[in-house]
């Protein structure tokens, strides 16, 4: 089993940027796969699913007795509904790093949908691979953070240690210079039970370069589970665990989601206070947080 | 596909004894898997792979064109040299908590025998389920631990912080009592990436409860991979990164393997010193470990 030629050689394509993210051909290699994917979804007849997560209704993509992931009804851009236009609108911010003629919302559903898109085809044209769609999707979300912060990412950091140097391999790190905070962005489609990584990674940036040095941005797409026999879709959120490992382990600037769960966002007025905003937030928040504050 | 239905039946059983892991009659029932685990490995073949891993010789299970994960040769049993009479004296021990008929080394090559025949008869015998050799690995361990210390394991601890209580799931603990040294002891079949959960989790006792209260020691049955192409086993170590979360994320006080590798056993002699040790030493070592020092 193997994906669609045409989306198949996109994503090779994709894992040539691993070192350039921060390049307009990147940006017009992802919408050319958006529309790919788009148009082979034509393909799949879908299916309602049965929510018991309030407030949002999913569907399925299925075919030949498989069902892809959930998809969020209402963040999921139609194609009847100028798709290809509403990409190219978003290109053209992310290329020309101006955001004036587009909004965080829209931008969250554009991404939400490119994203979803991608996953479901590979859950229904490959089997049990978990790597691509998480491989696609640390690729679109490092590169319109990486065009937003106008600096390529690294995938390690060097670490000085007096009588040895060490290379700690990590999420992105996006390094901006002299006076300014780095992000270290790790970006997962869903976290559950290893999301735990992610702070022991800020706090092992926090030992080695010194608090505050490093903004912990973590990038998720959504925490949704589908039982594939009830065809139930629930949404796995540890919230109180959060909550122990932003007091104890380290401090998490923000955590960006594109189908944020209300128990995450609840996080956001409650002690301690873990800001869970929507990802298109950051391209209008990222201005301010490149400054110390 | 399924398990051997004695093996399976004992698994179950086995499963009973997740709150009372220190229950004498869990050693029994462990000694009984283990000689039908025995039993059963005579319908397989045994296959020498092609080891590059320094010193160590290792060889498959296999039956209808599957391999089962690599066996170190000098840690294993044979059924003929006195299997079923080695373990009698190993229970016997366990059970009196009297370790003075058998050495640190027949106990670390008792449990390796164990613990490796029964994960290579899910390996041959069921597809892709690593949860249960994980678990019957945790238990096996859980359960000469809680033995050794005379009290059984919890999985969760209370965290009381203020204005909210919440438990927090964790791996084995043991409470020991007022002026002693808590335990807490994640168990893995092996480590890879994600072992800085267990340095992560530390932090959190740590942070929770003060640093020094509870001593962190993990304990692992091997880090080998088998090629399924060219049957080669290599070990998967990462001594490096282990240094710099002893540095800055935590401290563990033990972590004890029954199939070391080498590049771990380096780290007693390296700084920061992270003590790598035989399983079969903490049950001569207990008593120190369980005093302040």
């Amino acid at each position: 089993m193997s994906l669609p030629s045409r989306i198949n050689n996109g994503y090779e394509d994709l894992k040539g940027f691993r070192l350039n993210l921060c390049d307009s051909k990147c940006t017009d290699l992802l919408i050319k796969m958006a529309n790919d994917c788009m148009t082979h979804l034509a393909n799949y007849k879908r299916i309602s699913l049965v929510s018991h997560v309030e407030g949002k209704d999913y569907f399925s993509f299925y075919t030949s007795g498989k069902y892809s992931r959930p998809v969020l009804k209402d963040k999921w851009i139609e194609q009847e509904t100028c798709f290809t236009q509403k990409l190219g609108t978003f290109g053209d911010a992310i290329k020309s790093n101006s955001y004036s003629a587009i909004s965080s919302e829209e931008i969250s559903t554009i991404l939400y949908s490119i994203a979803i898109n991608f996953c479901c085809i590979v859950d229904l044209e490959k089997s049990g691979d978990q790597k691509t769609p998480g491989t696609f999707f640390e690729y679109l979300i490092g590169h319109c953070f990486a065009m937003k912060l106008r600096a390529n990412p690294c995938k390690e950091v060097d670490v000085l240690n007096l009588d040895r140097s060490t290379k700690l391999p990590t999420d992105f790190v996006f390094d901006l210079g002299k006076e300014k905070p780095k992000f270290h962005l790790p970006v997962k489609t869903s976290t559950r039970e290893r999301v735990i990584q992610v702070w022991a990674h800020q706090r092992l940036l926090d030992g080695v370069y010194g608090t505050g040095r490093f903004w912990g941005t973590l990038a998720c797409l959504a925490e949704t589970k589908l039982d594939n026999k009830t065809k139930v879709v629930t949404e796995i959120c540890l919230p109180d665990q959060w909550k122990l490992y932003q007091l104890f382990i380290s401090q998490m600037k923000r955590i960006y989601y594109l189908d944020i769960p209300k128990k995450y966002e609840d996080l956001n007025n409650s002690f301690p206070k873990i800001p869970v905003k929507s990802v298109g937030e950051f391209f209008f928040e990222a201005d301010d947080l490149t400054k110390f504050n």
